[in-house]
């Protein structure tokens, strides 16, 4: 990028927030993925203006922009594989408003997931979607991918509680659309096509959510099961008997042991799956599932069993979900998840799919699901610099995602494609509908300047 | 159009389901708006291949193409403005199939909302959107509008709940995305996109829907009030409290008069407000709920309370709302519905503020509002053929709309834009964010083909 168009992005937001020093341009180089490319340049825009004007500019010269959070997606989508600007929204953190009472609140993209919760806290409300990087990952950037969460199998993802937005176009335009209601028809449902974009279609600058009262009570129970089959025919008959839990979470042999090995907490290493299973609601609401949830597990063979009734058992039984990575990264220097998802039914065929996949090749991975939704989570423990074990983990990975398609899922529940998944878009999307894509991309940002090379 | 043309549209479908005599059009001119606009052709496609291949002629000839379902719009959306083709989709309505373990369905865009609850009902799961035409209106003319309904303030419109879709495109190029996953970010989201569309971006053909548990038991309250504030008042109690009620419905004086002088049954004429409020869930959390909205209803001055246990008691105490259409419709020979939608906290001010306005330009209007999301539905009675009074009609939507927006509101919660709130948008839709939904309609139906004149 030559000196004199710098200038011109430096005369929008100033020296201070201003980046071309290759020390500062690395630590944007790369997300939690495995593939790093350095941008040319970092700014830190503060307003909608600033960034209607550095798109005006970019889009003259056609110049590539990727906004980026928190940079803890693990797909490669805030990564500037061609170089260009990185748009940091971290100084874009403000809450506009927090407005209860009409059940929503307004927010700048830079706002951390963790610390919207805590400002709703105070009215006791909440925002359901809860990925693994709240503490410390963006709205924007959940926006983008339109992140999950345990507690999305009853309460819905991202795109479910986003009612409007503000986007800057590659143009420069700026566009608002939806509202504060959560009814609302008017013209086209732009939202929808926005989450899950990951900046490729617009830099998302405002954005308006749905919020929720906070339950009332939680209940939490862990159960053991020594046949995978019976963890999994539990998931089923808790949702069969009308019960949609906050969370249902399953963990695998290879999980447990790893859990027990780092932690130590008491996980019985003999056992084949391991389920998490949390209801929240009214305390009638709560203690009347968490029976039913007893007996459908006690029903289905399991050999262990725990109940959390207070905040601090909560928490201790949520501990062995909780270090699943932690525990998983110390046995290698890398850790792949990936996600594929699949009808809540195929979960046992998933499973055992995986792990014979995994065998094959020789590899060291747990599987985690998000059992009640099918989003399955395995976690692939290796070494990048191992140029034969990384074929073995493509391999396994592309084998895993025929499995997924074969069972009526899909290349990714919640973790979203940029880089890591495109390749395998033609699995999951047919050419029409991948071309049809490609249209909407071609008419909104015709020089292609935005987050190339992600999405679709 | 041309007799050529028409043979070839002819060879696609067959005589039996091919229409062009002027008694048999004249059914497909109108829904339950105002306008009407009769069709050169009436097509009864039974299949994706048969539209994919009208679509190609048509495309290649430059006809207009307006789908339409049950034709129970009440905003215009399926009258085809421009002439060229109806496409009823009547015929394709078959369930393909349902999934309640794996909580969905793949549905005909031409199954009858009613009919896909009757089959749900077996397994005792249930689709959440039921607008009021649910025992008549299509799952696909729902899907084109993005319908609501009562229960959407507890379960969300119908975007919320579409998985995956087949759209057939201007070309007859046939798209599919999404799939039976209800966490799936692989590609735009362009469920999103196309569920209130109106039938501008495509004619669906199939669609993929989550469903839900149904709830073991409900509770049914009729509270009456001698001030409309003490109603509103009781609507933020309510929910401030953290109940979300499975409906939430006010009526005005007005209606409660109207109502009563159609059906006789006991209703208070003195009354200023009426709220019909229901809740669903376990027998516990519903017992529990009902107490709390009683004491609301009690401690805001309510003069009058009924409840319902029991499915007849319950019936008994809808009876109120449901007859609303009819009462009003007896009064004049025309009934024009608005549905302007403002944050909950603004209710009272929007009924007091459409009172005045139809005092001011003298006209019969009765206001029911979904109270609890604020969908607000003035029912005003009339004659089209009286030029003065609609004159004033005309004025008093335009000023509730300005009313609408001056609240943070919108001009279309559930009914849609079609051609009768076109004229309106630009109040709630700034220009460059019009100019990009005309971008996307450009994109995807170059030569404005699908249902012209519509939406946006």
């Amino acid at each position: 990028m030559n000196t004199l168009i710098k200038k011109e992005f430096n005369s929008i937001v100033g020296d201070s927030r201003f980046r071309d020093r290759l020390e500062d341009l690395l630590s944007y180089s790369y997300d939690a993925f495995t593939v790093e490319s350095v941008p040319d340049l970092v700014l830190l825009p503060v307003s909608t203006a600033e960034i209607s004007a550095i798109l005006k500019v970019a889009s003259e010269h056609q110049i590539p922009v990727t906004a980026r959070g928190a940079g803890s997606s693990i797909c490669g989508a805030p990564v500037p594989v061609n170089g260009g600007i990185v748009l940091s929204m971290t100084m874009m953190n403000r809450i506009l408003e927090t407005n209860t009472p009409d059940r929503y609140c307004i927010v700048q993209p830079g706002v951390i997931n963790g610390d919207l919760q805590a400002e709703l806290a105070k009215s006791a409300f909440f925002y359901p979607p809860d990925p693994g990087s709240m503490a410390f990952s963006t709205i924007g950037g959940n926006l983008a991918q339109n992140a999950g969460g345990p507690r999305c199998l009853k309460y819905g993802v991202t795109s479910d509680y986003v009612l409007g937005m503000e986007v800057v176009l590659a143009s420069g335009d700026v566009i608002r659309f939806g509202s504060r209601n959560v009814k609302d028809v008017t013209g086209y449902r732009l939202s929808g096509l926005f989450c899950g974009s990951e900046g490729t279609l617009g830099v998302v600058t405002e954005i308006t959510l749905k919020v929720v009262p906070l339950p009332e009570a939680y209940r939490t129970v862990l159960a053991v099961f020594n046949d995978l089959d019976d963890s999994a025919a539990t998931v089923s008959d808790i949702i069969g008997a009308g019960i949609l839990p906050a969370a249902l979470e399953l963990l695998d042999k290879v999980l447990i042991n790893t859990v027990e090995d780092a932690n130590n907490i008491g996980l019985p290493r003999e056992a084949e799956g391991l389920l998490l299973i949390e209801v929240d609601g009214s305390e009638e609401q709560v203690e009347k599932e968490l029976a039913l949830i007893v007996e459908k597990v006690l029903s289905n063979n399991a050999v262990d069993i725990q109940q959390a009734r207070t905040a601090e058992e909560r928490d201790n039984l949520w501990q062995a979900r909780r270090s699943l990575y932690p525990s998983m990264a110390r046995l290698k220097p890398n850790c792949i998840v990936e996600d594929a998802t699949v009808p809540t039914s195929k979960v046992p065929e998933m499973i055992r799919g995986i792990r014979a996949i995994i065998d094959k090749y020789k590899l060291l991975c747990g599987i985690a699901a998000h059992a009640g939704d099918g989003n399955m989570h395995p976690l692939i423990a290796c070494d990048l610099r191992d140029h034969d074990e990384m074929e073995r983990v493509e391999k396994a990975i592309e084998e895993i995602f025929e499995l997924a398609m074969a069972n009526n899922g899909t290349l990714s529940g919640e973790h979203g494609i940029g880089i890591a998944k495109r390749k395998y878009l033609s699995m999951a999307i047919d050419k029409p509908t991948l071309k049809f894509m490609h249209t909407l991309k071609q008419a909104v940002d015709p020089h292609g300047i935005l987050n190339p090379g992600k999405a679709i």
